[in-house]
């Protein structure tokens, strides 16, 4: 075991604050990283506040992380001093059939994925035999000094990517470029991206370097100009579509996939009536019960309303790579560890462009103390 | 124009009684036809009661027509005395992508396909540019004596089938076959088919013909007997699954593709979770704001949600000669027409094995009068 030091909330009303804990040591297969950087995403305040009923204290998130090699095997993928990126897993079954296919983030395995922090997905004592494969549980992510990660889940980060501005692409990055993969975006086609946050923003960025016209759906008119810098061709106030979905409704669709970015229950049959026949809306941005869908408008035009999550191993660093080459970065704001709680409620409120990253040089070794606020 | 007869309610809260009318004559690229049999479709009820708020009264329905051409074009596809059958359209704008394309049923136009009652789909009131291409609005349907119908539109009916058993191939029996085409049912696939009235009973046949494994989703018990001698392999009450929706959601799912006949609003999230990864459910039965379905079961195994909307007239045509060879029919009561209001009140209530089906020549040359009842 090690001494790690990190940012935890012990409770589901408590901020986050100092915790002093211990990481394993390796295992032959895995590496440890001395963190550099760790996004914020929203899906930690989610898992902070239990807003998913699942997450298991202290809590300590963190799945957007860039870190230093210090500790690995002999004549493994990476050596001591590398610099690496961790999203949201750090190990998977490797035995089911999408984690040998290369889809691990649908890894069937008795636990699903290790995520990076409240892992496993899957508790043992949601587990269908009761049991943990991972024998970890209540991971600890990013917002630390240290990390574990398999080998194999962890991506190499290439030079010409700044590591703070490589950290958002392991969550943000890879969640938006998955489906825009999978769905089969392509030169040309009409993507419309509904929401304009951390994921929203890199959703436009790499729609565009893919060859597609976006179009951006915001709630919010004072992030106009902000679509337009990162690239999109049009931006339309959600309110003049929702309010017309009844017209929209008998009009033929024109665009060739939507990806919905927006980090909670939210209404989208406006946005699956602009689809074109045969197309799809994917939700990324929910994991939750939303608004009715009416079946008129996606039966109409054969239409899919589907779901995508996060990515695989493949895919982050294949976006990884991709960003390097067209000269894509996340647009961050760099905080020290001791703004998190702030940082955290202006994401809430959708107050921040477009991702804060955490600076862990910031990081003390010291203790929040026991008291629950 | 000819004078014809039929049945038909003059209000959302009427009964269905005799009409006297008059059809246009047929146009050149067009036939008419003797209405010999014709399917009792649950969207009749849905139609007739207003539930789709968009009826045009008075509402005459019918759209799984049989019946012996009487007027033909020298030269066309069909001659005075073929039998023919007519599905949901008689006609489309032929111009618009999916026209071109042969997805008629997912027609562009200004008023997309001309229903074979309370057709266009599309009225001019709502069509983007106020018109009425088809030149016909509140289309009379096949509870009557005559019917026209785009020459290209008519279905070829086999020998091997009889005409009143083909009758209900042309909705329900397309409006199934057609989403397991396009979602490519094949051999050994685990197939789901939720509901068991009109439209189910024929998606087991057919998915059973196709060579899937099929497992009937029942909210009643009584049906058990009934799925298996369709061909159902497994026959599941609803409740068993829709209790376990929790556990299920952790559990790696098993089915290939699975089709919602249910014709009203319904929860489906406890069969979401029984796809395989990267599966679809795909709704048919209902054309209406469904239950919210929780994305966290979409997304975590990128599973889809879709609709699909009766059939192409190539399809028609397929699943029609399908049956013929794997000597397929539905199950059928014949009625005439003077019991369709009771008819209509035992589909509304499921007991009905499992479409009744109009004998055309029960009607006679009589007029409902003017009462609203």
């Amino acid at each position: 075991m090690v001494d790690a030091i990190g940012y935890a909330a012990k409770h589901s009303f408590s901020r986050l604050k100092p915790l002093r804990f211990q990481r394993d040591e390796p295992k032959p297969h895995e590496l440890q990283l001395e963190v550099l950087y760790c996004g914020v995403c929203h899906s930690d305040i989610h898992q902070v506040k239990n807003e998913w009923s699942n997450t298991v204290y202290p809590c300590m998130p963190g799945h957007e992380v860039v870190g230093r090699v210090t500790k690995a095997a002999d004549g493994g993928k990476f050596k001591v001093g590398d610099l690496v990126g961790v999203g949201c897993m750090i190990d998977s079954c490797q035995s089911c059939a999408p984690c040998r296919e290369g889809d691990e983030n649908y890894c069937e395995g008795p636990n699903s994925w290790l995520a990076t922090y409240n892992g496993p997905m899957i508790p043992a004592k949601k587990a269908p035999t009761g049991e943990n494969i991972y024998g970890r549980d209540n991971t600890y992510g990013g917002y630390a000094n240290l990390l574990n990660v398999r080998e194999d889940f962890a991506i190499r980060i290439p030079d010409k990517l700044k590591p703070e501005e490589a950290a958002p692409i392991l969550c943000a990055g890879v969640t938006t470029f998955s489906p825009m993969r999978h769905w089969g975006v392509k030169k040309g086609d009409k993507v419309g991206v509904v929401g304009l946050g951390g994921l929203g923003h890199m959703a436009v960025k790499l729609a565009k370097a893919l060859g597609a016209e976006v179009t951006v759906f915001t709630t919010s008119p004072e992030k106009k100009a902000d679509a337009e810098a990162l690239g999109a061709t049009h931006v339309t106030i959600e309110k003049e579509v929702t309010s017309k979905a009844e017209e929209l409704a008998t009009t033929p669709g024109t665009f060739d996939f939507i990806l919905s970015t927006v980090p909670e229950k939210h209404d989208i049959n406006a946005f699956v009536a602009l689809l074109k026949r045969d197309k799809s809306l994917v939700i990324v941005g929910a994991l939750e019960p939303m608004a009715p869908v009416d079946n008129q408008a996606v039966a109409f035009h054969r239409r899919s309303v589907s779901g995508s999550l996060i990515g695989s191993i493949r895919e982050t660093q294949e976006v990884i790579d991709f960003c390097a080459e067209h000269g894509i970065a996340p647009e961050i704001e760099i905080i020290p560890i001791q703004q998190i709680n702030q940082a955290m409620k202006k994401v809430e409120k959708g107050d921040v462009r477009f991702r804060y990253v955490i600076d862990m040089a910031s990081l003390k070794d010291e203790d929040g103390g026991d008291e629950d606020e």
